[in-house]
């Protein structure tokens, strides 16, 4: 047991320090390692297990729209960059210059894409020529590079794995229609597959994408009430095609510019997982994206028959499509419990000699420790059934979280002592004035995370001005 | 038919000029795309299709062998791309340097990574301290950037995707058993799936990878007589091991330096299934990895029953988990004939008005045209079976030509004459002196393509300096 204790005695609690907490767990749950690149991540193979379960299901899905992958080149040249202004404004500050080729310099510097909007702008309008081209609907999964001064694993580094989709439309409801669409793609994905319950809405001017008329996103709110965007969906209407040139011949007869939507969602999940679910034990893990869905671990493994009984669950187990893992090392039991709690393995099962006669076993559950002793005659049904409900349990405790965690706030004075006693979601009316939000922000630490598709109002008048106000925004402190 | 026509004659013919037609097909059958950074490609829908089959059959089979997935940052340092002297000297003149974050110069300039043996050593150094820790197999899908001056699609660009793998083990035995693993599922895969004839063997200590001791290649012949570097596989010894101390601790108590090897396959190899398999009307794709395996065309589309009739068939080919398209567009049968032909998809099935009566369609293979009248009833046994008949057709079509343009040369004259005359490979004997090499490259404009593991004597005398020589190679031009 001394070994078990250590292991646990590892990780910083989670109410003691948040951040601590965090990092101890992307570590010590082999997620990932730092390197001598500042500020650039190693994705260890437990973490990158969990995006290739996220990019299996996302890209099914994306699929089933009609998305087609395809990639662009990495560099992007100064002057293509620049083409669209609001774009460049926006991105230019952070981004890596490649100078040199070899040994030469280069004619004009090369920046490591940020974001690819004006690589498939110039390629759109190379191969948009008639109504008949449209739509075009890519999306490409790779890496980008953004030159942040401060990082974190998974929430904030230099480089970090995403897609990005860009696609191109006849109208402008079309492309609108592109836009929810996606938006609701991800949000199924963060509240069915990941049991993280989301808010829909719309970014304010000041915290839309560079270049956007609208971005819409779903923003989660973690354990320690700071909210996290988890995906956004952005309309260009055709502001992009006018700086690209990206015209078409409609059925009219007329040149028409196209309208365009890009959408993403990137490594950033995984944080969202750990910031959601995890606790002072490790890792929690939704079943849908974890690489070993059930460990198996024999008890007394060298009394007769239970190895061979254990190696039964596990090809019972596999054989019906379960990611599962066997573990009969001679580490102790204890350890291993700590081990796999750790790691966020959603369900554990134990079987030792007791089990063999009564043909049985016993499912533990990762988030409650919940001990069922189940019929080895009905194990798949049994873990299924417990599979689903761990989901779903999750998906209850986040949003438990999240609605004692949203306040309301009608003056200045109340939202301030909110914001300065509690994280969590503020919901406020604004009167829309950049002036506000920006005074929110310097006297309250707080910025606009959305304004809900659904949200009530809860007043009439802006939380900071007194002046009429329409628009009912969730304010919080954000990763 | 003046359609038709005209698609076809915009493709170079092959024997006219072969450059010219490869490079006409990868833009017709909308595989590439330029963009306005130099030497990079965009890989278009129907292109990364296929790149995204090659990726699903190899990273199974590489799974299966009990790799797991990584991802390394995409910088590497230049202190870190210095510390083993062959690589960086091997590498150095052809990477992309990021000077600058940002606004900012940086400290310390970081390449763009050409391959990643320092980042995955530096990690392995982390984390490998025990017997225990072994044997490491990591890989990773990713781009990389060689700043080079000319460049082809897929062949050769300053970016490309691959995979690279990247193993560390016990013993010196180990790590030569992966190296020789690894390229045996790169073989089976060109041959097996791919239809692609290869040869295995041992590159000179002068083609060998920069910093390895041993390099294997699988290597394949073009249709114009080339050669093609399929895939690599490196035994790297300890020599990284030691210059990023890699030392572990064995069960016999002692500090051991740990052995590594590195594998892998680019995008290339959708060039060497173009130069393999394409004919003058265009791409053939063997049906492993084709993203289209049979296209439905309805004949007389708008007589009673001929739509309904195709769908059906469309259904039964999908739900049998054959990947198939249906064109019922407006365009004509001899159009779509002609399109789907410059896309290399297997098969064709057409189904018109006379058939329905009599429940038959038509399948019609893209290699040799062959027509065959089927039972509709039997319609997934008959692609099945076509689309292996196809498979075997196209690597025996293959052989014969590497057959035909496998020459023996036993003097420098005789070689110098068949190298001017004829591409393809020319074996012949070996002392082992670089110098010969050079001269064979001075004088024929040959370099050597490998020494086959199972390569018989042509005799007993270096073709060059006529010195004893024990060492069979394949001489021959390369892409």
């Amino acid at each position: 047991m001394a070994n078990d204790k250590k292991l646990v005695e590892q990780i910083t609690s989670m109410d003691e320090d948040f951040a601590k907490w965090y990092t101890d767990i992307v570590k010590k749950a082999d997620l990932i390692d730092y390197s001598s690149v500042k500020g650039c991540m190693i994705i260890r193979p437990y973490g990158y297990a969990i995006w290739e379960n996220i990019q299996k299901i996302l890209d099914a899905r994306f699929k089933a729209t009609g998305v087609e992958n395809v990639y662009m080149p990495m560099f992007i040249p100064e002057s293509l960059l620049k083409k669209e202004k609001d774009h460049v404004e926006g991105f230019a500050p952070e981004v890596a210059w490649v100078t040199h080729g070899g040994n030469e310099k280069l004619a004009e510097r090369l920046c490591v894409r940020p974001t690819s909007e004006t690589l498939f702008c110039e390629h759109y309008a190379n191969i948009i020529k008639s109504y008949r081209d449209l739509p075009k609907v890519y999306n490409q999964w790779c890496s980008v590079v953004r030159w942040e001064k401060t990082t974190r694993p998974f929430l904030r580094s230099r480089e970090f794995l995403w897609q990005e989709g860009h696609t191109m439309h006849r109208t402008a409801e079309e492309a609108e229609e592109r836009t929810v669409q996606m938006l609701n793609v991800y949000a199924d994905f963060f509240e069915n597959d990941l049991g993280i319950p989301v808010v829909k809405g719309r970014k304010t001017d000041k915290e839309k994408f560079a270049g956007a008329e609208a971005t819409y996103t779903v923003e989660a709110l973690m354990h320690d009430g700071k909210a996290l965007q988890g995906g956004t969906s952005h309309n260009f209407g055709n502001g992009f095609a006018k700086a690209f040139d990206i015209q078409f011949l409609d059925s009219d007869n007329t040149l028409k510019y196209a309208y365009e939507t890009s959408w993403g969602v990137s490594t950033r999940i995984i944080g969202g997982i750990i910031m959601t679910h995890g606790d002072d034990s490790g890792l929690v893990l939704p079943p849908s994206v974890a690489p070993i869905q059930v460990v198996v671990i024999p008890v007394q493994q060298h009394k007769e028959g239970v190895l061979d009984a254990a190696r039964g669950l596990v090809e019972t187990l596999q054989a019906a499509g379960i990611r599962v893992k066997m573990d009969d090392s001679d580490q102790s039991p204890g350890w291993k419990f700590a081990e796999y709690e750790m790691k966020g393995v959603p369900l554990r099962v134990e079987i030792g000699p007791r089990d063999l006669s009564e043909k049985k076993c016993v499912i533990v559950r990762r988030d409650n420790r919940a001990k069922s002793f189940v019929s080895i005659d009905n194990l798949v049904d049994e873990v299924n059934a417990s599979l689903k409900a761990l989901r779903d349990a999750l998906y209850e405790k986040a949003l438990a979280n999240r609605d004692a965690r949203t306040f309301t706030a009608t003056t200045l004075d109340e939202l301030k002592d909110i914001a300065s006693r509690e994280n969590g979601y503020i919901k406020a009316m604004w009167c829309g004035d950049l002036e506000c939000e920006l005074k929110l922000k310097e006297e309250a630490d707080v910025s606009s995370r959305c304004i809900p598709f659904d949200a009530e109002a809860v007043g009439d008048r802006c939380v900071c001005c007194g002046k009429e106000a329409k628009k009912t925004v969730l304010w919080g402190k954000a990763y």
